[in-house]
């Protein structure tokens, strides 16, 4: 990564003051770097508090604390789901925003877990141990059991309050084992009108000018009272000025920084390609499903939002891995790293193999990729009712085997989070369901072809929408209480279950956990055991002063405030909230919401509203802090631009930028539009 | 071309007899290689006699005589939008089947042209004459005058029964007048149900083994009776043996076998992805707006079989051009040919930069490319009132213009096919236009972003789905007469109409015929004028046993029934009727009509009833007659394997194999299922 880094530097020596690559883990802070490149670096204090005052809500998003009393900040599209559960047909929440003036006011996300980050520890000679000598298979299993057996032994008897994972950093050349704190009672403060949180919608995501109060507070509780918090981040209300050096600490969900050619090449031509064109077809559909009602229109929302956001960046990324000259980079790196093995003869004798091994892999991987995506991973069987059932039905066989022999998702250390899910109070919607599962049907047929046994086994003489139907139409599982019996009753209640659901997960399960065993053998084994020695030979190379490709932890990332340069023109870096007023067409996705232009007289039209910086962030930062030195807050990450799309594979200084709330256009609409006097006091307070 | 003819030959000698690869005219039928590759070649009786046989669907299938009365057979898919014009909520003829069991009976199909070619002329050094030293816009314009003064003579005063076009054949190596007999009265005759024809559905789509009646009869008239025709096909009811060698002749639509390396990196990197992810979400738009009700599942049946199609078609071609080995074997290919013009020093002054000229024309193309597309080709506008809008308004324009001066599809000579076009009363059904106009609008705004000053000029204020809605129910271009009065009102009756449609294909065409004049000028005549060089050096190298590239144009294929292998598998060359029974399960798209189950005691279910075959084919030989050496009628083309969808680029005869319903089964379905007795003897007769 040093070869980007110098390349990178080399670029913005031309066109701008530094490069601001990298997503470093807390415990490798790139101090160095950051003294030159901003002329500045954190203390061991700033760090401790940035770490403990950052959160991540565990189902993809990061999170802050912005108050004593355990007030979160993240993202509306953070929140979203739950504010459609918590909705009804009368009372709209997405449409009409939600505020609780008092906590007694403040509703239960029943999905929602808050993590904050407490400890990171070096397992790495631990999981060489475990896996020394093994291959495929052996390799496989003793290292998930290595990894139950220290997360287990982390978490001890703490299991509703503590979560800890060991993690493959820079693809298994380290791990790691990060220990949280754990929240499961999440509260709703405030959210405000979908129409204001994703102005300009689609047409506007992953591009800028911005205008979007794409904002949402919650509160953490502890045996249900709110939380009380020590280190939490103080809203600067003057935000940071162009230029200002700014560090985001969040969680980027994933990043392909580190793969080899063979697996960019098979993600290019395959695995990317067939996203993009299932997603563009998913969109099409709910796009017109959410045309034939108000009913259907609620229910499809959240997930076309969720749809359109990852079309765009599917495609975006597709687009990147397709562009010659980025491919053309990625194909030099590797020559390089190749030639400095071959030259090193004990390097060479280990590691010189390992990328024909992963190119073969490849070759797997995309004979069994269709197969496992759609049975494995449940592509084929689209939407809760299965996603519930396969839980349950696995859930069954799993518990009743010692800790470290079951799949990883049953450790114990991963139960909590799993019981939450599965008993969660939210609303499954009959009619879209259908809608999901019958179009997941379609697909399984069309990818597989309809002479596939399994194709036949599972539609039988039904079409993919009967299927589907009576599927939804006899199923129990869309009550909490049906699953919880499910749950404790275990193997014997699964047995005894005639739910179809149930029966539809059984009947296929075999064949699943075969895909999913020749999978991790011939592909994810492979991959593992080879890209960790590829990642020791690029430390042997370059030293540690690189960072790790994304896992969903903590990383920081420095920047400035800075706009770019599109098309022989420069984009400011901000824009003001009377923009929003200017944009606005009184349609969707430009309308703004009746709050808004009711008090329009009284909002300076001069606030920041949206921002962009050279921060190096991607999917999974949605909600993370913006901070200044001081470590105060002075914006909301919650998009890129369209150039960051690439940066799942490269991160290019000139154009990439994290798109994020202003401080003052938060505070300017808690006070002058939503009246949220308390909640703005409890913010003020230090 | 020869290279490949060699490679493929080499290839063939392991695994089957000879190579089937071309799709040849008329005047240069490839006797040698017939002689040698299936030990028979064509007299000029016999093809003179397969030339008037065969016949052309003026929108995009092929077609052929089979009576001395004029009964012409096709594929029921290409008169499935006929089916559908002349059905009714009442009355689905689409789902029941059609069958007129006397001429009085007969049904017009009001958009349908049938085309007979009659003559071939060689008009190459008319055009090298008219463009001799220009270039861009000048040469674009003197060619399209050329043509239309050529198509003009041509034609003569018998406009409403003769057609002629200047075809551009080896991509302007050769320039051609093809003249064709005009037929404007087509009658629907036979249509088995749309479940017979299209048995499997999507997932059988370019799959074999295969069950599909895809068969229609129309019968063209003149002057209001059915035509004599002295030159038809009869059908074998035996059909042809596997091994048996088999003659197509029909009106392949377009390949790009021709292209340079630098067309089809742009093709593969841009054109036909952003092609399969527009057909994907359209795709998913109509799935969810058919399962809206009965009305809707009727309105958009056809046009979701065509985008079901199209999506396969296109992504398969995606797939074959992202295929490593068939990309090098082109860019070798373009080497060897690169080199053999360098070293002819007279040729390389001429040609050696065309490839790079045509490259730079590839960087315009991307570029001008969206606006093109979405302004000028109206895929921003999608729907018939803009299309008919469109013609209304620049009709009215370019006839007030001399024949040579006009915009080539306002030529004279293309006047009568457009009128027809225009004045169609082939239903419009507002609601269906509203869902894909709002989708076309939406794309319009994506795809230009919501800043460009088209998009806020055509949305103002509102919404795509909005506007849409305006747009469809203030327009009275749903009436036939309405649209004559404006065609025949010309200039002042447009400029007069405050029809909305009207206005908007007004308001903006002088953008549009900006985009069109660039992108002629920087794209498709540097194209036109180097790709040209290039032919002529390729004739140079390799001399005249090359076939064109496919043009819509009459072109022969020879090869035999054949079945192919597949997954270490043999797939035998034949279905039977009785097969389609097995594989019936009574659900779409495996429900076999009531007919098919009522009369099955009858049917001999060993009566062939699909087969395949090497014949290279692609899409626009829909409907084509397989022939035997007789002349025979022993099949009727509607498909092509999986593998036939890189034929786009290349045919690989191990694989790429043609479908086709056999005349055994089309003659025992109209005996034994529809009871077409008066049609059976018709057919039979000598």
């Amino acid at each position: 990564m040093k070869h980007h880094l110098a390349a990178a530097a080399a670029l913005c020596a031309a066109t701008c003051a530094f490069s601001a690559e990298g997503m470093w883990t807390f415990d490798n802070p790139p101090l160095k770097a950051m003294q030159h490149d901003i002329g500045w670096a954190p203390t061991p204090a700033w760090l401790d508090k940035a770490m403990r005052g950052s959160a991540r809500i565990a189902d993809g998003c990061s999170a802050s604390f912005v108050s004593k009393g355990g007030l979160v900040l993240t993202n509306h599209h953070c929140v979203a789901d739950c504010v459609e559960q918590i909705s009804s047909a009368e009372q709209d929440r997405l449409q009409a925003g939600f505020l609780a003036r008092r906590p007694a006011d403040e509703l239960r996300c029943e999905a929602m877990e808050v993590n904050r980050l407490e400890q990171i520890v070096d397992v790495t000679a631990e999981l060489s141990q475990a896996t020394a000598g093994l291959e495929g298979t052996a390799y496989k299993t003793a290292q998930n059991a290595a990894k139950a057996r220290l997360a287990a032994a982390c978490v001890g008897s703490e299991g509703s309050k503590r979560r800890c994972d060991v993690v493959d950093l820079y693809r298994g050349g380290q791990y790691k084992l990060y220990r949280y704190r754990r929240f499961q009672d999440v509260r709703l403060v405030f959210a405000p009108e979908l129409a204001a949180a994703t102005f300009g919608g689609d047409p506007d995501n992953f591009n800028f000018p911005r205008y979007d109060l794409d904002m949402a507070l919650v509160r953490v509780y502890d045996e249900d009272r709110p939380l009380a918090v020590a280190d939490y981040f103080h809203i600067n209300p003057q935000g940071a000025a162009a230029g200002e050096p700014v560090i985001v600490t969040g969680h980027p969900g994933e990043t392909q920084r580190e793969l080899t050619v063979a697996q960019l090449a098979l993600l290019r031509d395959r695995l990317l390609l067939d996203d993009a064109l299932g997603l563009a077809e998913y969109r099409g559909l709910l796009t017109a499903y959410r045309e034939t009602g108000a009913e259907p229109a609620r229910m499809a929302a959240s997930e076309l939002f969720f749809v359109e956001n990852a079309y765009k960046a599917v495609h975006g990324e597709l687009k990147a891995l397709m562009d010659p000259a980025l491919f053309q980079r990625k194909q030099d790196d590797e020559a390089a790293l190749r030639r400095y093995v071959a030259g090193a003869p004990a390097l060479a004798a280990s590691t010189a193999g390992a990328w024909d091994a992963i190119a073969r892999a490849q070759k797997a991987h995309g004979m069994l990729y269709p197969l496992h995506s759609l049975l494995e991973q449940g592509g084929g069987f689209r939407g809760d009712h299965f996603r519930l059932a396969r839980m349950l039905v696995r859930g069954a066989a799993e518990r009743a085997k010692p800790n470290a022999e079951r799949l990883p998702e049953f450790h114990d250390s991963a139960l909590p989070e799993m019981e939450a899910r599965l008993m969660s109070a939210a609303p499954i919607y009959p009619a879209f369901q259908k809608l999901k599962l019958g179009f997941a049907l379609t697909k399984l047929r069309e990818k597989l072809g309809a002479d596939e046994p399994l194709v036949r086994q599972v539609l039988a003489k039904q079409t993919p929408t009967e299927l589907a139907a009576r599927l939804v139409e006899g199923t129990r599982l869309g009550d909490p209480a049906e699953r919880r019996r499910l749950w404790e009753g275990g193997a014997a209640a699964i047995a005894a279950s005639d739910d179809p659901f149930i029966r539809l997960a059984l009947a296929v399960d075999a064949q699943a956990r075969a895909v999913r065993a020749r999978f991790e053998r011939e592909v994810e084994a492979v991959v593992q055991k080879n890209i960790e020695l590829i990642a020791r030979a690029r430390f042997a190379m370059l030293g540690d002063s690189t960072y790790p490709d994304a896992t969903f932890t903590l990383r920081l990332s420095y920047g400035v405030v800075q706009g770019w340069e599109e098309r022989g023109g420069q984009i400011p870096p901000f824009t003001q909230m009377g923009g929003a007023f200017e944009r606005a067409t009184g349609a969707p996705p430009y309308a703004l919401p009746p709050s808004w232009l009711k008090r329009q007289p009284e909002i300076r039209p001069t606030t920041p509203l949206n921002l962009v910086t050279t921060n190096d962030i991607v999917g999974g930062n949605s909600g993370s802090p913006l901070l200044n030195r001081q470590g105060e807050l002075v914006g909301l990450m919650f998009d890129g631009n369209i150039h960051s799309l690439g940066g799942a594979y490269s991160y290019d200084p000139a154009t990439n930028r994290a798109v994020a709330v202003h401080s003052a256009g938060m505070l300017e609409a808690l006070n002058k539009i939503y009246g949220a006097d308390a909640l703005v006091k409890e913010l003020g307070e230090r």
